[in-house]
């Protein structure tokens, strides 16, 4: 049984991991970490959890939890796990970083576009950028996982093959990304109240949002160029779900039947990456509380340019569901332990 | 392993029975009936079950299907199940009726309040009223399972302890009752467009609603009186989710705490009923997506009255996990196998 | 034309003072007050009012304000208003409060039920309950209005014609509401974030809801009793409107019609109150926007109930609206001055 | 006084002409048509307008409303208009018609997008595309305006200063476009019944949604050129609005302040467009209810891409509010007479 510490564990995506993990028949959970409601019973602040969790919530003092647990979730503010990870730590336990802080090797890009310095670039290294179906092998073998963001997992899973493959120009991508509130935190801010966001929508970060680079680090990975890129993320009336709408240029003519075939050659060995029929367009409640995403494309001869869509649960495929998928990746255990979770609908 | 058909699984009831069962360990379904689709593939009607589902729907065959499963729910119109149910049938095949068909012992108060003639009277006797926490003993000796209507098992639950007890005088018993929008079913009407619904609330079937009578019977069997209750419910702007608020006069003076022991009493060994802490409103984001009932109280010495407060997800207790919580009643197995589902929050 | 004040204009009650007061003819608003947005333009917090309102927001200086307006309105938090009123104000504008400070004649109550003192219980006599179809005449008059709550003015106004004329038993009256979210308010707490509200739905202050004793005040001079009622409010996941589902005995026998004459015969000269035809069920939609009451009801002869039913805009007839239809009796204007609202579907 | 009948007044955006219009101080609505709904009163399909609208719906007989209206609105389904509009009816009263019928100059274009054959090509010429802030003066001295698609008006206007003014690559020219439900209209559709909607986002009419066409025609002659754009529809689950999120390459290098000047220059006599200021995204709540385009852009010096985003309430100034806009140019009467209309927030 592995024992797993969560620290943020009263954020969406800590409840999130608390939601998926008390299914997990491998796993349990230790250390409840919440700052703001130290002492204070989880299943009071998540009474969802009611009766089925019953411990208090902690403080994050990784030190001890380092002595406890045999992996750490660090669903906190961008910073946090920097600022604390030690070799004396990860000598003990591995760590799951669900921020930024660890999700790019170059660490002047970080500190330019999170405007932080970065506490402990000594890690940087051996850390591994946690999307499992582009670095599984990497991702067993490693201490220290840096779980990708929501957009960016999203975004990149969506574009993946074709980038790969060169069948796109990497400099014409635009991606225009849409997500439920969910994704903008937990915290008590006048733009996330209820009457702000229901029956509204918006464009937010235009160019400028934090997930641009990590995009553009990951698929110029797989394109093999250095490239830069338009990504737009939009805050949409609804609790969960993302959808990204990718616009790109063809670099040479091709078939509606060879795309698909690219996609399904990358993908069909991937438990929770579903190719859609031609034609259907991904909606973001079919993946709704489940680790899935859902993948289509419509070409457009007239214009030569190919869109791709991507749906996730930001929380879960984009969040807690890929930080337990890795966690099963670098525990030997099957890669969805924990993660059969069927959509709900509606 | 049961084999189980399902009439009617493309309704929002019947796909919350496909979601249910396709994680149940010791069932799987064989029929997936539905006349509006009959020849599709059913992941193209409910794109969530997309790689989870590779069946097409067939036609509702009652007889065909009785030779093949061991279990069949019809998740159908009223009038449905009456209309095709015989004792051929029953003889090879256990039947759970999601409809109202067999919910009344009096068939005249069925064919006054639904303006349909029942057709199979003959098996109102034997049929079983599936509210598992109140039947438990007489569902698991049944072939024929009447499952409750999605706002009387929240409704009576809430109340059934103190009821039960005399502790509430039930002729001043009035429920108002709350519901998301998936109660009002899949059939493409203008009320129930997203237009007409979000940013809206609204009554409907005030003093006339058929769940009344279902609500009346069953607690006036607890409180082994006849009783004439006000019932009304409401149509909220969410998927899912019934709030029923009950108010009641006391029959004698009562302490908070005299209350909490009743429904600790009552419900201490369920697996599904959450009893919350004094003062602690129900919500019904806590309970969704799962089969659990959240139940709190509120004494109020002004007035005399108790206010009594429910929540369940009306597709899941109230509909589709109910059927399965009665199906594994009705073949031995665990009752919670298949339905330990953690609520969905946010 | 009328100069105007509003301190407070940031909330979503003063901001709805503003919409409605810019549409007004004989009407300018000469103070935008708003503590947190001291020296910021109006239109960069409002931004529906880009282009039509050019002015920056200013302190609460009441004094200072009561020179240059005819009239104050303090959409504020309760206490505010007693703690800054004064003769000295009081002689030189007239003052149209939407907390609660002046809403009760017996100063114990409110601060019972609100919990805090009283500090200006002198002007108690003089200020009138600004419920515009009741006290219309007295209105006319006054230098000071206590303009009524939400949930009070659509559950008095529901039952007021049959409370006045003594068909209904008084102690039985319950009252059931339900809120749009923007009755919360617009400051950052948590259970008011989009995803805590969103798809959810819960009962909050049962039977301890600061609106309860302000209703039975009211009723009461109604009915010439003192009365005890059961009042619940409930958060819908909306933005606008409040429904009231009411319930109550009938002390004889009466016909839907002679309720539908009590009706048409109390309200068939107010401008703002529909009462619906027999069977229709008020839904907030309908209301959206406008300063409207829909009102509708069912006899129940089952139980001797009538359920009575009313909807209406929290933030126009059930704040704002109510707070100009009040200032127009104040000044002699047609009562519907700026008021003429159509509501607006879907 | 214009006397307007309404062809199509039970649809959404006839709703809307019926709100407009009823505040509208020189003109009255003498013919609601509504073929669903004949015989019926109005106010008991929009229950919104009870007791503002006393008529009842009539047939939609365009030769009898023609001697009795001075201006007919055909808020129609496609191919209506054209199918039934002639010499002898343009002589008598003029049509505004929403619709896309007199939209296209080349015909072929109508004919191969829409899939319908044109009816009366010869009306084609003297139809002025009724988009008022470009072609205002046309527009006053016809018979017949096309009045344009709702997406439509938001794309073509938030580009149209730069594609004029010859800033953007026109053939870089990607539009993400994001619509309220509304705009599905009311016709009852499983997929826009409430649950299908509601927390869920997708895609549609990838690379061939029918308003493609019409943005290319109006943006080509802006930049008189022949262009080829991708434009992608989605769906959110709200009530109103519409967002476009617009995407170009610039021809050469600008400063944010040269681009804000070009929006203010076209712009700043406009009513109904608000120019945001630099880094400012409109948000679709801050027009609703209202007539206006709210506008901004980011400058991306990364990519030398603009983002240019506009917002407009879909049913108002892409729809009923124009084609109300419209009329007044048509009529001599001040352009916003009617449509002073204060965006409703929250």
């Amino acid at each position: 049984m592995i024992k797993a510490g969560i620290i943020g564990a009263t954020g969406y995506a800590g409840g999130e991991l608390v939601r998926i993990l008390t299914s997990h028949k491998d796993a349990e959970i230790v250390w409840y970490g919440s700052r703001s409601y130290i002492d204070q019973k989880y299943a009071d602040i998540y009474r969802n959890m009611f009766k089925l969790v019953d411990a208090k919530c902690l403080d994050d003092n990784l030190e001890a939890l380092a002595d406890e647990a045999d992996v750490i979730f660090t669903a906190t503010p961008q910073g946090y796990c920097s600022s604390v990870i030690s070799e004396e730590i990860l000598a003990k336990t591995k760590i799951i970083d669900l921020s930024a802080d660890f999700r790019f090797k170059d660490v002047n890009i970080y500190e330019k576009w999170y405007g932080i310095r970065h506490k402990s670039p000594q890690f940087i290294d051996e850390a591994v950028y946690g999307l499992c179906e582009v670095n599984r092998e990497k991702i067993k073998g490693t201490r220290l996982t840096a779980n990708p963001g929501c957009y960016t997992t999203c975004s990149i899973l969506t574009a993946y093959p074709l980038a790969k493959e060169g069948l796109i120009d990497m400099n014409t991508l635009i991606i225009d990304a849409k997500s439920g509130t969910s994704g903008a935190g937990r915290s008590a801010k006048v733009p996330n109240l209820f009457c702000e966001v229901n029956e509204n929508m918006k464009a937010y970060g235009v160019a400028s949002h934090r997930h641009t680079p990590e995009i553009e680090e990951q698929l110029g990975y797989a394109s093999a160029e250095k490239i830069v890129i338009s990504f737009t993320p939009h805050l949409v009336p609804m609790n969960r779900g993302i959808l990204a709408t990718e616009y790109a240029g063809l670099k040479r003519k091709v078939t509606v039947q060879e795309i698909k075939e690219i996609y399904d050659e990358y993908y069909k060995e991937e438990a929770f990456i579903r190719v859609l029929k031609e034609g259907t367009c991904p909606e973001t409640k079919w993946v709704e509380g489940s680790n899935y995403v859902d993948i289509g494309f419509k070409l457009d001869p007239r214009t030569n340019r190919i869109i791709m869509m991507g749906a996730v649960d930001n929380l879960v495929k984009g969040a807690a569901g890929q930080a337990v998928q890795n966690m099963n990746l670098m525990f030997g255990l099957p890669e969805d332990e924990g993660l059969r979770l069927v959509p709900l609908f509606p």
